[in-house]
Formats: C-alpha cells, sequence, structure tokens
C-alpha cells in the first residue's frame, strides 16, 4: 500500500502541474500574469488541494485530468493562496515576506495585489465552472469563501482588543472558520466530486473541519516552540495554556478519525494524515 | 404597455428590496454587516440588475422572488458593488467618497474595505449557488469576475503611461473589459436565468455588450459637458474628439437595437432602454 508521505508527494505534484499549467499563458506574460504566478507557485505545501484528492480517492473516485475532483482541489489552492495575498496587505497584516520570497504587494504593488486577490477568487469559481458536477460543488466553496472572511474580520477586531477579554470562544471563532472551513471544504468537496453517498460527504467534512483545528493548534504548539517569547497576537497558547492546547489537539485528532469510520475501508491514508500532525510534536 | 421608466422603477424596487433582506442580519448587526450594508444600499440605479431582470421577461422568464433571474440580478449587482468598493482603496483610485457618502473604506478603513469587497464577490456566486440553473449560470459570472479585473489591470497599466501613447485600442480594451463585459453578463444571465434558447441568450449578450459600450462613452461626454478642462484620466474624448466618440455611441446603439432583432417582439422595453442611452445626450 502507497504510504502517506508517498501519497502526499504524488498528489502535490499533480496540483503543482495543473496550477502551473493554467498560469502559463500562451503568449508573452503580462504584469498581471507574472504577479498571479508569484502568488501561486510560490511553494506551498498543498495540504489543502491533497486532502481533496485523497478524499476523492477514499471514495473511489476519479482524480485525473480533468476530473472534477482535481478541479475542485485546484479551486481550492486558488482561494487559499487568495486570502494570503490579500493577508499580507499593509492595510491587514502587513507582511513584506512569505516563504522566503517578496509578499505579491512587495514585488508587485498593492494596486496589484488586491486585483490579484480579487482574480484568484474568480478563478477558484471558474475552476468550479467546468466541473459536471458544478452546482453540487458550488454551495460548499461558497460556504467556505464566506467564512474564511468572517474569520478574518474576527481576527482583526480580536487583534483590537485587549489580549485578556480572549477566551477559548474568541480563538474557536476564528480558528473554525479562517483554518477548519477551508480545510473542511477540501475534504467535502472531494468527496462530492466522487459522487459520494451524503452521508460520506458528511462524515469527510466533519473530518476535515477536526483536522483543520488540529491542524491550527499543532501549528501553535509548534510556533511557541520555535519563538522566543511566544507569539504576540491571538494563539491557543495565550488563551488556553500548552497541556490544554495539546489535550484539544489529541481530541480534535480523535474526532477526525472517529468521522472516517463511516467509510467502508476506514480510509487508511486519510487516517494516516490525522495521526501525522500529532506526530509534529514529537 | 408598461413605459421604460415605469419598468426601470418596478425592477431598481424588486433589486432593492432583494438586497435589503440579504443584508439585515436576523440579530445586532456587527461591523462587517454594517460595512457591507453600507456599500450595496448606498443608492446606486441598479442598472445592471434591472437589465437582467428586463432580458428576463423579454424571453418570458419569471422573475419574482426566488427565481433564477432575481438571483442572478442580485449576484450582478453584488459583483458590481465589490468593483467599487475595491476600485475606491486609497492603493487604487483613493476615492474618499462615493455618491455623496464617505467611501467603504474611508468609514470602515481600508483592511474591513478589502474584506468586504471579498466577501461581496464571495456572496454573488452565493446567489448563484441558490439557483436552479447554477450550473448554466456560473460561467458567464466567473467570465464577467474575470474580466472586470482585467480591465482594472488594464486601466492601472494605462494611467501610468503617457497620455500620447492612449489610442483607441486602449480605450476600448480597457471600455470592453472594465464596463461592457458585466453589463453583457447582466443580460446574458437573465436569458439564461429564462431558459432561452441558445441564438437569443446570444443576442442578448450581444445587446449587453454593445450596450455598455455606448452606456460608457455617453458617460465620457456628460462628463466633459460638466467638467470645466475634461477629465484628466483615460477617457474617450480625450483620445477619439468628441464627434468620433459621438458618432461610435450612435453606432453601437444601432448593433443593440439589430441584436434585439433575434427576439420574438424585438423586445420594446430593451429597444427603449438602449435607445434611452443617446437621449441623456440631448
Amino acid at each position: 500500500m502507497e504510504t502517506l508521505a508517498a501519497a502526499l508527494t504524488r498528489t502535490r505534484a499533480t496540483i503543482e502541474a495543473s496550477l502551473d499549467a493554467m498560469l502559463t499563458p500562451p503568449g508573452e506574460p503580462s504584469a498581471l500574469d507574472h504577479a498571479l504566478r508569484h502568488a501561486v507557485m510560490g511553494g506551498g505545501k498543498r495540504v489543502r488541494p491533497s486532502l481533496t484528492l485523497l478524499c476523492a480517492e477514499a471514495c473511489g473516485g476519479e482524480t485525473g485530468p480533468e476530473s472534477d475532483a482535481l478541479r475542485a482541489a485546484v479551486a481550492i489552492e486558488l482561494l487559499h493562496c487568495y486570502t494570503l495575498v490579500h493577508d499580507d496587505l499593509p492595510a491587514m497584516d502587513n507582511d513584506t515576506e512569505r516563504r522566503g520570497q517578496p509578499s505579491v504587494w512587495a514585488k508587485f504593488g498593492e494596486d496589484l495585489a488586491i486585483l490579484v486577490g480579487d482574480r484568484l477568487q474568480a478563478m477558484a469559481f471558474g475552476e468550479l465552472s467546468e466541473c459536471r458536477r458544478a452546482a453540487a460543488l458550488l454551495g460548499p466553496l461558497v460556504a467556505a469563501a464566506t467564512l474564511v472572511v468572517d474569520g478574518q474580520v474576527a481576527d482583526l477586531a480580536t487583534a483590537k482588543r485587549p489580549p485578556e477579554t480572549w477566551d477559548a470562544d474568541t480563538l474557536y471563532g476564528i480558528y473554525a472558520f479562517k483554518t477548519a472551513a477551508l480545510i473542511r471544504a477540501a475534504c467535502q468537496l472531494g468527496a462530492i466530486a466522487a459522487d459520494a453517498p451524503t452521508p460520506i460527504q458528511q462524515a469527510l467534512a466533519d473530518y476535515g473541519r477536526e483536522v483543520g483545528l488540529a491542524f491550527q493548534l499543532v501549528d501553535d504548539l509548534l510556533d511557541a516552540d520555535q519563538a522566543v517569547e511566544g507569539g504576540e497576537g491571538l494563539n491557543a497558547l495565550r488563551v488556553l495554556g500548552a497541556e490544554e492546547v495539546r489535550r484539544r489537539a489529541e481530541a480534535h485528532t480523535a474526532a477526525a478519525l472517529a468521522a472516517l469510520d463511516a467509510l467502508p475501508d476506514g480510509a487508511p491514508i486519510l487516517r494516516a494524515f490525522a495521526q501525522s500532525l500529532l506526530t509534529r510534536l514529537t
């Protein structure tokens, strides 16, 4: 059987090839083409779209070129990239770098960065318009696109409030929207693209949500290990303490694994993926 | 028979009511709710979504509550509003006012204005996700969402080039994308929502494109009449001269009217609408 590492390498390569083809214009690239490429081809791990493909495969679905699953995976990644481009803007997080490269606005200007984000969101929905199951896939992508914005709004509002008012509800309100909603949609779209029955679609949506929460909590724990004195902004450690964050990360992972029981063979690769999140802590 | 003025008043009221309901949250409005409402309910003429409804009616389609035509009309207006919110940003046109009110960023901050635009685009696609003909409607909305960004990119690039390099191609490249693409989509979506046969969909798309170009050229002529020494940025007058702009506005109107010949009864209201654009000049 294929290992998790091999599966992630394979799905990542498929997605990179698809994104690369889509962002290679037929003629001389324009400034917008360069900026779109910079925004998308910056070397992400492609975890979200890989989950779309792995969920589709777990349901016995087709994930080859021009499949609904691959198009949905690309849509999820384009949506994710657009949020990163806009989050980096000076009026938002004011980040001049991302993954060791200048952020889109730092390299191409704020005006073009705003438009690149706008265009990537349109392109995400454009991928769905090419799908055989476009109507069924549209709702979950809309929900994710709406909730990531709501999460970012909540994040900005929280940052303006005194840290002593931050509590577990504040944290989950943001994490559930900003991170978990997109990962939930990634998994759900994979199931829909594979034409899975509704209970399986629901189980994989639940799996995605729990994996998303575990992923974010583990990220906070790893950040704290690396930072000299912990993060300055909102993070789980600051609100809940390390022990409670670890306990919750384990609980969300367990919930993710439980959701997989609905699948006929228990979806070993998806099971291994959920477990790998906690392994990062060891 | 209903007059054009009565038809526009009626369709505008329908659209306002739909937008108002959608932007009235069940509980206490959040800052985001206030900002979304400010962005959308600022008193536009609702020309684009009215055209969606009038085109659907011209094809004998349903335009009542929960109809695909009304949802598509609302989607077009949400898309239009998002582009205005982002165009006004300091990094773009840096406009502090719109229709006599503070622009969204001037009132709610740049960060929230970026997010409001992002959310309105997601909401536009969300309207389609509720449609019976979602899959058929999605493509044209994606095309419009993509082209309006390309038009804005071309506009920004042109503004940075010396005015003596501006020519008719530059102008049409921007007008066709920024203005005509959205009006074209508005008309085309009305036809699709009404389940019109493909040749009629195409005829109304052509009508929308020509009306969009005439609309923009007439706007430039009116602006010049009002301005003391003409516009500073790119506009048709500066590139083509008043006489040629008027000639082209008439030619695009004639092309719009010719497209309507494909409709069984010649679509008298749509015909009157196209003609009304030139009447603004008299």
